[in-house]
């Protein structure tokens, strides 16, 4: 009888899965935007789906694991772009889906189980007049624990900042992988042990994060004659204080071809901003669109664009929520159409950000398709960008993000599992000494986070 | 039969007061704050108050002053420290608060006249989740119409600006003074023309603007070893996109003494913070303070905090709204203890804001006291204070404000009644020539616009 027979055997009543097609999607997410990942991820599956449906299911899979010394991987909406969701060790991959109750919601904060999905959420949040401060264009798909464990910014960051800012997220409760598992509860900074970190270091079980008191959002294309119009546009808007905004979001002419069902919004070479704006200052925003001699193409009212998202919208055509054409959605619709596409991530910080723009606009016009995501950082306009990259080999995509480095932009390489190497975010924070904790064993999403048994003694 | 009894025959009907108290009260405002003012302005009564209770009544006061050529100044609660409410040519004033109605208020958007007073508009804004997005600290004085005319900033400028920003207000509609007087509607950034302008150039009779959904804001008072270590506090708070604000004020230690109310709270030789937060994010605020080695010495819940502001609260004892001990209610809390109280307006641009704090308080040390209001303003965090000054003579004042520019800091000059020199807001304001349209005899508030008649033609 092997461990995993033995797990089986623990786990008798759950919903469990073991057919190659189910395995099959259970161990992937989206790191197929990366040609680097792809050869390295495929084909990587794990043995055993287990989908609990409470808590106390999910007790016994820890303790199991445990007990039988299987590795696991937990998973949400699978929307992850790093390969986070992916079992290089095989063993058991968790989907978190079920557990999605609601714990509490009132004004200014809510608390859900972390496999709630995030549009769910805003649904219920948005009969108490709240929604979620910031999300992925993923929405649709993603589960809050899984943008906490795997993402950092989305439509509505223009305001809000990033998920690792301090007071994005109130407090976690994490599970741990033990053969009796505990609950621990983190607040404060202790967040940032878990945050980011790819479910290597515990289970996130529920997520408790403020709100805000929604605006009604209404949704603008906007054409320009040039990119670096379109972009100080982008920039003038953020400084614009006085007009509630929730995505600012600047593409590339090229990129229009990409984005079919806009088509009829993106006249040809035309560079174009999506947008949403807090409906009452709308007009508002046309001045600001007029100053930047900006064409709007397309206008949605908040209330359609509400029925949109939520799929309550039951007219006749036009595009679905305008933020899926943003963020990484964009590189998706790219791949759908250029199978050669890939994506890199800069960061142009402030305040020479618009100008950081225009140098790697230029510098890399051949290759690298820019659209901006403008974000509040740290009390400052920056832009960020997951920028379409025309692959062709994998020196030509580090010699880009070297050279961007040594322009003065920031890059953090999206081509990589490991933790360790993913960028700018999380060099300080503690995670290898609470995976000792947490995940004694070590079974946790084995092979993401590298070293830390050295790291955590070192640490003692 | 002089000009002014044609005019209150004229007027037969209307709430008309000339007793001496009614008159040197509606002919104030708070220009003793200046000692330079104060003997200027000193004494100037006009000769007539109307109070107009709607829209054809004050049309019929519009008209008669301008069949009659009899001067007028427009009034609202009278908040102003720079005279803007004082007739220097006698005449009528108009005291507007009678014409409060609400025209709507929806998500996101609100329309009322002129004179309603802010208290009572977030009272009514509040039964639907909505507020102001920033309210001087006179909100329970100050009328809508006054905070347009005469007004910059307040509690909640730290998330929303200013109130010449664009989108900061939807819409004016203007009375003119003509023997026929017409309405006219300002959109967009042609409400600049009568923004800040004293009321010189047309009768601000309706003002619609944006409203946001409102949160529940928590105060605190938080103390701290020394200024500096309190004003980085403020930045970092302000630097916080995590944590929903409406108030960060932050005071030199020698101001705690003439806040009587708040004495409990502010032990001798603490530099203090008064805060607005979020209130379900508080605990998270908690975190920030204690980075720097702040003490929380007030603590009041929203609930309470609103009940006391909305004048429904019937505990025992606490102080007031914590804001009105904040912006230029600080100066008014020092007079009344130190009549050689005066005050400075300043300005510290982003990105040195902290550095220009630090030299100012050096600088200075001797006779100006520093509380600071952040602001957000243009996508930075900028620092603005209504210094409190240990008043000897004007040539001392003017060479503060001379010094500091020197060094870095803007300043705008309080000490003066007359619109041309009130500083850096208004220098492109297309005011004069707006004046010419809708104030023909030049009847309005006479010498608060100085040279308007060349300007208006030199513009042609």
């Amino acid at each position: 009888m092997t461990a995993l027979d033995r797990l089986r055997a623990d786990l008798a009543g759950l919903t469990l899965a073991d057919d190659a097609p189910t395995l099959r999607m259970a161990s992937r997410d989206f790191f197929w935007f990366s040609p680097v990942l792809k050869p390295e991820l495929e084909g990587k599956v794990a043995d055993l789906v287990v989908t609990p449906a409470s808590k106390d299911e999910l007790r016994r899979v820890a303790a199991a694991c445990a007990r039988h010394r299987v590795p696991l991987v937990i998973r949400g909406g699978g929307t992850g772009n790093y390969g986070q969701a992916v079992p290089l060790a095989g063993g058991v991959v968790v989907d978190m889906r079920k557990l999605d109750r609601k714990i509490f919601a009132r004004p200014g904060g809510c608390r859900f189980e972390a496999g709630a999905n995030m549009l769910d959420m805003d649904k219920m949040l948005d009969a108490d007049g709240q929604e979620l401060r910031f999300h992925p264009s993923t929405r649709a798909q993603a589960t809050i624990g899984g943008f906490v464990a795997g993402g950092a910014a989305g439509v509505g960051s223009c305001t809000w900042g990033q998920i690792d800012n301090l007071g994005a997220v109130t407090a976690l409760e994490v599970m741990t992988v033990e053969e009796e598992p505990r609950l621990i509860e983190l607040r404060g900074r202790e967040i940032l042990k878990v945050m980011h970190a790819y479910g290597v270091n515990g289970i996130i079980t529920e997520v408790e994060l403020p709100t805000a008191p929604a605006h009604d959002w209404a949704e603008r294309i906007v054409t320009f004659d040039s990119f670096m119009a379109a972009v100080r546009f982008g920039q003038a808007f953020m400084e614009c204080e006085g007009i509630a905004k929730k995505l600012v979001s600047v593409h590339d002419a090229r990129i229009g071809p990409y984005l079919k069902r806009l088509a009829p919004y993106l006249p040809e070479g035309r560079a174009f901003a999506i947008l949403m704006v807090s409906e009452p200052q709308a007009d508002t925003l046309d001045l600001l669109i007029a100053d930047h001699k900006g064409e709007v193409t397309f206008r949605r009212g908040a209330a359609e664009a509400k029925a949109v998202a939520f799929g309550t919208h039951h007219g006749r055509g036009g595009p679905g929520p305008l933020y899926e054409y943003t963020w990484n959605h964009t590189t998706l619709h790219a791949l759908k159409m250029d199978p050669a596409i890939t994506y890199i991530q800069l960061r142009f910080p402030a305040p020479n950000n618009v100008a950081l723009v225009e140098w790697t606009a230029k510098e890399f016009d051949e290759d690298v398709l820019l659209h901006l995501e403008f974000q509040r950082r740290e009390g400052k306009v920056i832009t960020s960008s997951l920028a379409l990259v025309k692959y062709t080999t994998t020196e030509r995509l580090n010699a880009i993000m070297a050279r961007a480095t040594e322009g003065g932009v920031q890059s953090s390489n999206a081509h990589t599992y490991v933790l360790n190497n993913a960028g700018w975010k999380r060099i300080d924070a503690p995670q290898p000494e609470f995976k000792r904790l947490a995940d004694p064993f070590g079974l946790m999403n084995p092979g993401k986070l590298v070293g830390w048994e050295a790291a955590s003694q070192a640490a003692e």
